[in-house]
């Protein structure tokens, strides 16, 4: 049997996701649960710690024990400041915060990071400059698609730049809180997405293109079934359009994504003459703290 | 005292306003009340009419009634479809439909329009079109800030075409229903407005623009205070930066609005280097429905 050597927790606001690793990174035994952050009442996180991996931490007494997420922000166990790109992994590594989860041992947190981009635009992720380096790419681009979909810039091994895109949250919202979600019928017809990449090739920005979900029924162009795949192609297509043209113009894309978001990325990326491959975000997390562990 | 020579009425989706006009458009008499279209029944428009305005249509029973706005939508008295763009006065006055108001009357609504832009891309305006033809300006661009606001290029008298920009539900939308809206602090400092309009110029677009009012807090550059006018900026300048790329480089800018839209409209034109002169919303309806009478 391989030897353990590291405890890696993935704790973010909705999700806690704890893995028993061996040094390459491979899970050994996994365990998970609702207690996101959001769900720790304050003061609550080493008992909640103990609770889910209070077996590990006592089997394996020596073992480092590494959390990344949001349980390293203002509203987590302790605030891991930002550390400021770019960034190596030995960088981030040695930016972390420690904790004490009692008999004297101590939890290390990985900060998040923050940039600027060449306007001066300030940008943070937090959770994802783990799941960028568990690609093990040395030089191009990571997606990391979602409510704030993440486009992660890696040269020479180490996070340059990134953006974020709140394309997951506009398209909730714009959905079931606007006038765009009014001619929607159900279920969906998926060759709106296919319309709506297209779209956002358009000029008039986001507030303009957006109101062609509504118009493009009342003028036949689309159906009501394809309108919540339309919003979605559009939001994705000006995603992929603005992530490219801020990134570099060659190297590997690299998607981290489960499920059918995963067609839906690759779709965008294909009309834009672009391929991607994809990694799950399992594999990068535990790959991104065993190399934090070694850097 | 001046003869009434037109009845006009804006009926829109929330609102019911009443004009008693001379031929030159000037206002002798005037009803308001909130009897939008969403308030009336089916069937229920001909009662309101009466309600409303009895005591002009008795008084002057040969006096012509045009109304405007949403009454002419699918969920008002009668659909007027769509008139294509580009459009005369006159085209949109021959487009009216008719209904009866009892004792053998008829009112007639105008129509609302619709256009396509040189990427097929469409776009419908209701109610617009008449506050448009009421600037009277022959060449340049009307702006008509709002929830849905319209962007109208006149060439040579006539609607050339127009677009939307949802610029009010998009801000109100993302400041209460999203994280942009979790670190406003009130009351508001106008100062977040002007770097709003100035960051609408950064590459990216809205999706990633917009989580600027997140981490430019969390970063220091802008307080609390300075969200809710920082996206109001920022959605502000988008949408005169998009406006006046899609329309011609000179001519007259023309706003119609009332209130404190005014000077957002005004300043985001400046931060530009355009100027615009603005004329209330009143004014530019009742001269709009008189141009359609003689039309």
């Amino acid at each position: 049997m391989t030897t353990p050597a590291l405890i890696a927790i993935d704790w973010g606001t909705t999700r806690f996701r704890a893995y028993l690793l061996d040094s390459a990174g491979a899970v050994l035994e996994r365990v998970s649960s609702e207690d996101g952050i959001m769900a720790v009442k304050p003061g609550g996180f080493p008992a909640v710690l103990v609770i889910r991996c209070g077996m590990w931490l006592a089997r394996h007494p020596d073992l480092p024990v590494i959390m990344a997420g949001m349980v390293g922000s203002r509203n987590g166990w302790v605030e891991a400041p930002y550390r400021v790109c770019p960034a190596t992994a030995s960088d981030i590594a040695e930016a972390m915060a420690e904790v004490d989860i009692g008999n004297g041992r101590k939890a290390r947190i990985v900060p998040g990071l923050s940039t600027r981009d060449a306007a001066g635009a300030p940008d943070v992720m937090r959770g994802e400059e783990t799941l960028a380096l568990g690609t093990g790419i040395q030089n191009g681009t990571v997606i990391l698609p979602g409510t704030h979909s993440k486009w992660v810039q890696i040269e020479n091994g180490q996070i340059k730049s990134f953006a974020t895109f709140m394309t997951g949250e506009f398209y909730a919202t714009l959905l079931s809180q606007t006038i765009l979600g009014k001619l929607r019928e159900e279920p969906d017809d998926a060759t709106g997405f296919t319309k709506g990449v297209e779209a956002a090739k358009r000029k008039g920005g986001l507030t303009h293109l957006a109101f062609a979900a509504r118009t493009s029924v009342l003028l036949g162009d689309i159906s009501g079934h394809e309108v919540a795949p339309f919003l979605s192609g559009l939001l994705i297509g000006a995603e992929v359009d603005a992530g490219l043209e801020m990134g570099p113009s060659g190297g590997d894309i690299v998607l981290i994504a489960d499920g059918i978001i995963v067609d839906s990325y690759t779709q965008a990326l294909a009309a834009r003459g672009r391929t991607c491959h994809t990694i799950a975000t399992e594999s990068c997390f535990t790959a991104g703290l065993a190399r934090l562990l070694m850097a």
